[in-house]
């Protein structure tokens, strides 16, 4: 049983379904993120409010932990500043601080935001060159990149989750293919936290969809089998699509409406006035 | 729901499986082939006696449509000639008219036979070059190219389905692998004609078989997930196998008997008169 | 039906389970190994005591055989010269008096160990460059170069089987992905029997474990379709293993604890002595 | 020293430069084109009038041939019955006849439009799947995809010389990388036929241009080494090159201005208007 | 010819070198850099002093340019905030004003400290992904993938330039493959700058050096060939080099000392106290 | 300086023409074969008669070296024990002697014949699999494979030169492409000696043949720059070469006669048979 986990983001859609299930796993959960408080914190789990962005903090609450599950961070396109502080110095801090402390690992929520201006007729893998398609999955990049120069050079693990939907619903075609449901991705980090040796791993979080277009065969050593599926949703989905043009990148690309969203911009929001705009 | 599609090679073993679920899709269904009418027609159906070799024909039959269901072709090898006629000008008079009528996607009755000549210890995937065994073959490689261009420069979409065997039974040894159930064939085309954007893509159709020897995984965001399984017959089949040499191309390849076959002699009557004078 | 099936290493674990299977596939099984004699020898099996490793006997068991199951082996790190004559001699024996005999086919147990030395972050296929741990791998990476040169040259088919674990007991966090289970086992060798044309193909020997960490899609026209699967131990095995150093290459690699054996030392007893030792 | 070589395409630019050189490697060359005559004929050559897309008059020029090198086609995008004519038609009425008179070697000119809508900053190999770009490109995939299939069924043996830039002078920019001088061109075509063995083989014609966006390493076993280079002209033409669209095909791709060409319009024709439109 | 041409780093050791011949290719060239003046200013030539930091100053200084040749930053490994100011944000200011202003083309210096940590005995080409040494090579991994996005969103153009070894001089037994001379860098950001169009593209900025150990092969259209060649200096300085430890990372990674030199250590003051101490 | 350098096959067409070369590369060389002696043996040079198949003999020798140059072996296939015994077991001898009297690198003569079976037109690397001709070309697999496994597992560097053709003259077609001169020879083995850190490196001995078939890229560390070029005898060779059938695996496989020649009987006399009998 591992002594010490850090979960950031602990409050947020999917953090809040991680703190249960890490719990679990160790002596001591230490939960963080911007809210005051949480509800139906577990016996061995203590909340503490920080900001990933601020140094200080980061490295106050990682000591002494055995791994970090770093959840914390915008999850949307923003203006740069924003992505700078949260994002990139959020990562950086995570990592430092891990170096700092002796962290064994760190299992790190990833965006396929940082593969997004592929085309979807590509099939993704773990190796092949970023292309982000927004400032958000740029700070992904970064992150991946920092993570294996930790590993490279001072052996610290880090398991990188490229989630491909935000969790939640099929909401539209696109979700066919990159649903993640909650369970699923509680298992991804299960399988994370719990493999014996990751080294360096990246992989894509999806469910057990009919048309997820990710490969993740290079990380099947983790043991991650999805159970879900999106294709239960799939024809009512596609009765209500209207058709698709094939030039436009928000169908084409893996990173959807991401891959035309200008940079700094929200996408829920811009989304939103799109569809209002029709 | 698509408005208009037209659906070649109707009266065909596949084509005539594909009239019910495609007139389901879709307000119009033009059926059309050599024969001068069909049983069953359903309410939003119109079946058109035409020659897909022949140019005006197809120009006229394909105005207005969304989608061509492309079927219809010789379906064996034959004298050069005559595949000239039906598949390589089939194919040329579909295209043609597509882009002159604004048609949006092409799905395509390709063939393994486009690829037959790959031993089958090689793993064949969409995006090895062409190795074909036939004139049949041939044709498939020259529309599947065309295709391929018509999408690169005028932005018309293709799905070429490599379809491994003809289905129907499970015959032989090499159906073991090969067999395409006609439930597997119509799910591999309605996802072919349901899913929003496909740019240009080439699967293989072949059923859950255990030994499928191809790689759909580039194809995966279709979601084409096929339920039959020849493995079924794979001890009845097998005690009635003789021993094969391993060095005979008809054995070693993918495309099977055709890869012996000699140019412009129909592969049908050619593996009857083999099985005969054995 | 097969004529003639020679079964070496018929008195080992996975020998002694392949006997029934594979007699009841030929019309004569000769099994052989250096015991004296075997128990609940089958109507249509002769047993005869000989030592792989021993040219002569070889020569003269493997007359009139159609296939030949070699599975006879030191089957641990030892001494260079006994591995020497064991595996080496025993594998150019057997290649050698087949080549003599004409037989058609060799069904080789192969190993992990061929490739032990890969990290297990890299998903090993079996068209990548050998990387052996031990006297015991590379003996296998001779007899595969070797079958590959016989088929080469002279058209005998092989099917060289890449075991994983050494099958038994799902015994610790290593065998939640190499498992390899008796009934798997003897499908793998099945399979490579009865598929009609196999020429020479390299596939890896495992389970349907969640964590398998290897790829097998090349060798996919032989149906090999595992069925159990190590994670049914995977909650119980996981709460008893203790933290594993990331940069340890007995965690690390493909090869587990070989990784680190001393080359001609025997694995068995060095683990053992490790683990008293700790 | 070859016995007979037929040469197509004998009066055009490059074919007229090919016939002393292949006078010199032969006892007898048979030179054909659409011309009535042709001047200056060797001592051991004959000029005979013929159209390659006429299939009796190419099986009465191809008897007796020990190698065809052909060049006879349009060398330009025309109206599909036109190319299907000379050089569809003209390509299997090459292959076929060759096929019927046993002769061991066809050189053909192919083009780098079989390949031309893939963008300059991938580098093109002889692996990878076509993409055409014009009926004349799609007519070149056609001739090598049936050369292939000639040499894996029949032995034909065949070496396909993707030509990037009709010779002769350095006109624009793109030529600073495409570049092909007739002398480099006469050392292709001879390497092609004084090399022993040659399967089926597939390389660009390119200079040796500083610039060349081409791979031939595949092809090395040939000994093709250009002595030309079109950096000479590089800074007279690019001092009056304008700005480029880096989103214009015409730009972009290997194709050159063919990627933007309708198709079924001449090239030349084309890229004229479109210089005196501007 | 170009009308604007912006220049970082103009005083650096590189920049310095770049200024005249930048100067002749364009109407107008702006030179920046942290010094207060530059001697030798030419006609065309302006300096501005001013911090790529600084998100004002890098806006105001780009507008009305046609390309960027951004090579200001600091270059050597530093504390993780002053490679954030100077290096991340620097980047990033240029990339966000270029995208502002219209610029159509930013030649980057890049570093083979993005990729340091690969093997030597790997040959690193432009397509892997990263797997950087330093804070430094972080930055520079950083801006090859914001580069990637503006262009895939915004076809922005990018010339990525991997330098290899900080030209002057052969100093030691790595720099005999990783030299860069003066000349071969001037040429490299010529060819970046005068060919008409490029995408995105990454190259390693190395010399003609006999043991270059990185693969252009990708950027080949540029028409980069280097002169230069270290192996002049090669019996010299292999004469005096102490033996290798080759599981040394300094010796044995691309990126060299760095390697090893701890995070957000100068590599220079590292390795003089290295030396020193040994 | 190097302290001690041991050279096996001391005696042979090229160990003769490495002694002086690398007697001037360190402070002791001790040359070995089975001659009794050896003439010009240089001030610094001990030459002790040895068999390298004998064990003791081989430890004896190697005591104290920093590197061992292992070229001496049956250099022609043979019986397999004649094989086993100087080759296998010449090879085991001395990475065992190496590792037990911590020898730093070892630079040993491979051979195309690991690879021979491959076809020419398959451009050769240096991380395929291996596929021998011959039971020489299999010795050459276990030597590579175990060198690797040494590295791998002890650190003890090795270079392994596939050498195509043995040196000397060009003697016949093949030659144009596979041969390679005594100096390039010497410039190989020079800089297999004089490059810091190899870890573990297999690349082609080949001179600059224009029509050199394999790919050292991934070797370019080394700085490998062959000088002479077989070319200059094309003309002359292939004047007198007869027709060759391209289905002839001696034609068309890169180990050339090898491919043809039965398994252990020597190349040499086969081929001098042939000859005779044509």
């Amino acid at each position: 049983m591992l002594t010490k986990i850090v979960l950031t983001g602990a409050a947020g859609a999917l953090g809040s379904r991680l703190r249960a299930p890490l719990a679990a796993m160790c002596k001591e959960l230490v939960s963080t993120d911007l809210a005051d408080a949480l509800d139906g914190v577990a016996d061995n789990e203590t909340y503490v409010k920080a900001d990933v962005g601020n140094a200080d903090e980061v490295m106050a609450l990682i000591e002494g932990a055995e791994m970090v599950v770093h959840f914390g961070a915008i999850a949307d396109e923003a203006p740069f500043e924003q992505i700078m502080h949260s994002n990139f110095m959020g990562a950086y801090n995570v990592w430092n601080a891990a170096h700092k402390h002796g962290v064994r690992r760190i299992v790190y929520a990833s965006s396929i935001h940082a593969m997004g201006m592929y085309p979807k007729t590509t099939r993704i893998t773990a190796d092949m060159p970023h292309r982000p398609d927004s400032f958000y999955g740029l700070s992904k990049c970064f992150a991946e990149d920092m993570g294996r120069m930790y590993w490279d050079k001072y052996g610290i693990e880090a398991v990188c989750l490229r989630i491909y939907s935000a969790p939640g619903s099929v909401a539209n075609a696109r979700a066919l293919g990159s649903y993640l449901s909650y369970d699923d991705c509680v298992q991804l980090v299960k399988r994370s936290v719990d493999t014996p040796v990751v080294g360096f791993t990246v992989l894509y979080g999806v469910s057990n969809n009919d048309r997820s277009p990710v490969d993740n065969s290079a990380a099947a050593f983790l043991g991650y089998r999805p159970k879900d599926n999106a294709e239960d949703f799939a024809e009512a989905i596609l009765a209500k699509t209207p058709k698709a043009d094939p030039l436009d990148k928000a169908q084409m690309c893996h990173g959807g409406p991401f891959a035309t969203v200008p940079l700094g911009v929200s996408g829920v929001q811009y989304i939103k006035k799109m569809s209002e705009g029709n």
